[in-house]
């Protein structure tokens, strides 16, 4: 694809950069102050699950059926939650557990328990990592994808390996090639429906592909991060298929781990996190975590089931929430079509649900862009981010994570990125006639 | 100590035994089913912290200073409920973390990291293990103690070495002669104030030779758990020498990992768990933590400073608790020394805080006592649990916990326990004369 600016002879391109610098200057002196870095909710759309500090009191009933939630027991959680988190992950209840407030530290938990003790009577990973020099343990990473899940096995000392995502998912040609032959690849992160950053939902085909692939390595895992399983912007949201039946047919239910959490449906960082898998894998996750839990927060799972009963009222309270992020995802939608889409700059995605929008620049412009965009007081995720090690190796991965700021602050730093877009294609546009 | 038993003649034990069976047969058929496994508050005990769930309502301001605790961020915890914690682990707030409900699950997770990373630049406690086949990786359990921790460290692989308490804490003659030349001894588990289950509040002077001693392995970590830190029963309670002061003299501060929670304050299981060590200690652990974690459940940190924001105020809402504990206490002495006191068959300690009381019956005893009481409907600990591996080697040792049943249950069990320990010690001196 050929941006305008290439099109543009020196003296036309030299004229348009002027321009452009003069609209920066301005823009810096706005002063913005904005964080498009993280996917949070805006305090108001936090606000929505303010009713439900006060479903327990002094007064309530701290039963859960027969389980006190106020005293020490019920590691795995308590009977309501399962159930909630059984219809989250799309798994029976006693496939599941019910634990704190971070799906994230379950995700780091689990993958540190296959390092150190293996899976299913394989040798731990760590062992196999010893015992192959030459051919580190490798996770297979759908880029670009979520830092902090490339951040969990680069910390283990995992090699990341980048698969890129297509529309329907992962490129599942490339995944099966890889793990066909290569016992080292232990896994692969996955986040189906909604897809951080890029808010892809694995079509069915990607699904069972990935469930019913033949791997190397007996021990291949996939951490199904199903994080957006709820998160739709509009009534009509993205389907995704059930990998627990899938994988239940194809006898390949060992290989599945699935997560989520309440943490953007209630109070982020403050919500109760859950993790389903087969029996044979719950069982011996659930004995290691056992040496140092007794049992997770009750009184939080409790609160949340009472305020949350079922899978109907979460996703009526996801209506309230869309109210709040369908307008900031079509901000980004209407200035980036507006701004760049005849410019021949970039492209982007168009999610129907998540936290986010995974945008391309030309080669070589995405750290440019970030670096101005801060300039002009638009705080981005840090670029590269959403790929393992941070190294975008074509430089073109923004990720736009627009719940944050007010539509209005969000547009303010839309018109900033798609400016820092224009100046930095422009730039590199006059560098490659130099 | 020779038992009445061991003094009678053949026939005079022969009438006891048959004595003490009928009373037993009249036990099991009163039908009782009392619970004295664990250091569970009871439910009207617990119920002291109710007003806390009215803390944080619907309209709630949900700030802690410019903190807003309903969204994500503030990994290190909020800034009051730091105060707290290096208030309740004797270091400056700047050196605690604030996590979720489980201080188990901290220790569990640093023990990890050092297993999997090592500390302070000393190799992975993992590598050390693998280099050297002969010379397992060793920590030091004081016995009678916590199975939980001695569970930690028994799932890592490491070898748990069981060491005598004393009146004043653990053997420090054997400590510092252990620890001196064998560098695969990297660390200690303690309970240091009104230890589980003995009640012992380490002196001031094992504290200093635990914070000053000589150690081989420059990666020795003592565990502090000061789970009971103000768990006083009596208005004067003991006082427990600040090791992170000694330690900071001596240049070890590095050593020192300490712990605390309010699961024994608020709603067991439910509160908010603290950990304080050094700054370069603090870090590491934060560094691989932050691989899995975006920040804990700053809602239910926020619900506990504002129900307890000063230690005098946490020491209040523990007179409250004491109200509960001291009569359990005072007719676990009671019962014993009435029913046990002239027969030279045990041996008990007197906590003057805490969740149990430590109890050794004659050799050889403990196994079959816990069996006998089991007939007769009372479920104590699991006997063998206060040592490595469950192995109590001479098999005396019985954890009381006396905090759940009501007084009359306790008092019930207390009969059960005491008639168990009778017939037992008469049948092994039988036993001796055949």
């Amino acid at each position: 694809m050929q941006t305008i600016y290439q099109q543009m002879d020196s003296g036309e391109l030299a004229q348009t950069i002027a321009s452009l610098k003069d609209e920066v200057a301005a823009a810096k002196a706005r002063g913005l102050a904005l964080d498009m870095a993280r996917g949070k909710p805006s305090p108001s759309q936090v606000d929505i699950s303010r009713p439900m500090l006060d479903i327990l009191g002094a007064d309530s009933d701290l039963h859960d059926g027969s389980v006190d939630c106020g005293n020490y027991g019920c590691f795995e959680g308590i009977p309501s939650a399962r159930k909630l988190a059984g219809e989250f992950l799309g798994c029976p209840a006693e496939q599941t557990l019910v634990l704190g407030s971070s799906s994230l530290l379950i995700e780091h938990d689990i993958v540190g328990t296959f390092w150190r003790c293996g899976t299913c009577g394989s040798e731990p990973w760590s062992a196999y990592a010893a015992a192959h020099e030459d051919k580190p343990v490798k996770f297979l990473c759908p880029v670009p994808g979520y830092d902090r899940h490339f951040g969990i096995t680069e910390d283990l000392g995992i090699v990341n390996i980048p698969v890129a995502m297509t529309e329907d998912g992962p490129d599942m040609d490339e995944i099966e090639r890889l793990v066909a032959s290569d016992d080292s690849i232990k896994g692969i992160w996955c986040v189906p429906k909604y897809s951080n950053p890029t808010g892809i939902t694995f079509s069915e085909d990607t699904v069972r592909r990935l469930a019913t692939m033949t791997c190397a390595a007996p021990d291949f895992r996939i951490l199904w991060d199903n994080a957006y399983c709820v998160h739709d912007l509009y009534d009509e949201g993205d389907e995704l298929a059930n990998i627990f039946d899938i994988a239940h047919e194809a006898g390949t239910e060992d290989r599945v781990v699935a997560f989520a959490s309440t943490s953007k449906i209630t109070f982020p960082g403050a919500g109760i996190g859950f993790v389903g898998a087969s029996p044979a894998v719950l069982a011996e996750f659930a004995h290691h975590l056992k040496a140092g839990l007794i049992s997770a927060d009750k009184l939080n799972q409790l609160r949340h089931v009472r305020f949350l009963p079922t899978l109907d009222a979460v996703r009526e309270h996801m209506k309230k929430h869309a109210e709040f992020l369908r307008p900031r995802f079509e901000c980004v939608e209407q200035k980036l079509a507006e701004g760049l889409g005849s410019t021949g700059c970039a492209t982007w995605t168009h999610p129907r649900g998540g936290y986010f929008v995974s945008f391309d620049g030309p080669e070589g412009s995405a750290k440019r862009v970030g670096a101005l965009c801060a300039e002009m007081g638009v705080r981005l995720t840090t670029v590269g981010a959403t790929w393992p090690y941070g190294e975008d190796p074509h430089d073109t991965n923004i990720r736009i994570a627009p719940s944050y700021p007010t539509v209005e602050e969000l547009s303010a730093a839309l018109d900033v990125l798609v400016l820092a877009v224009k100046l930095v294609s422009a730039e590199l546009a006059a560098e490659a006639l130099e």
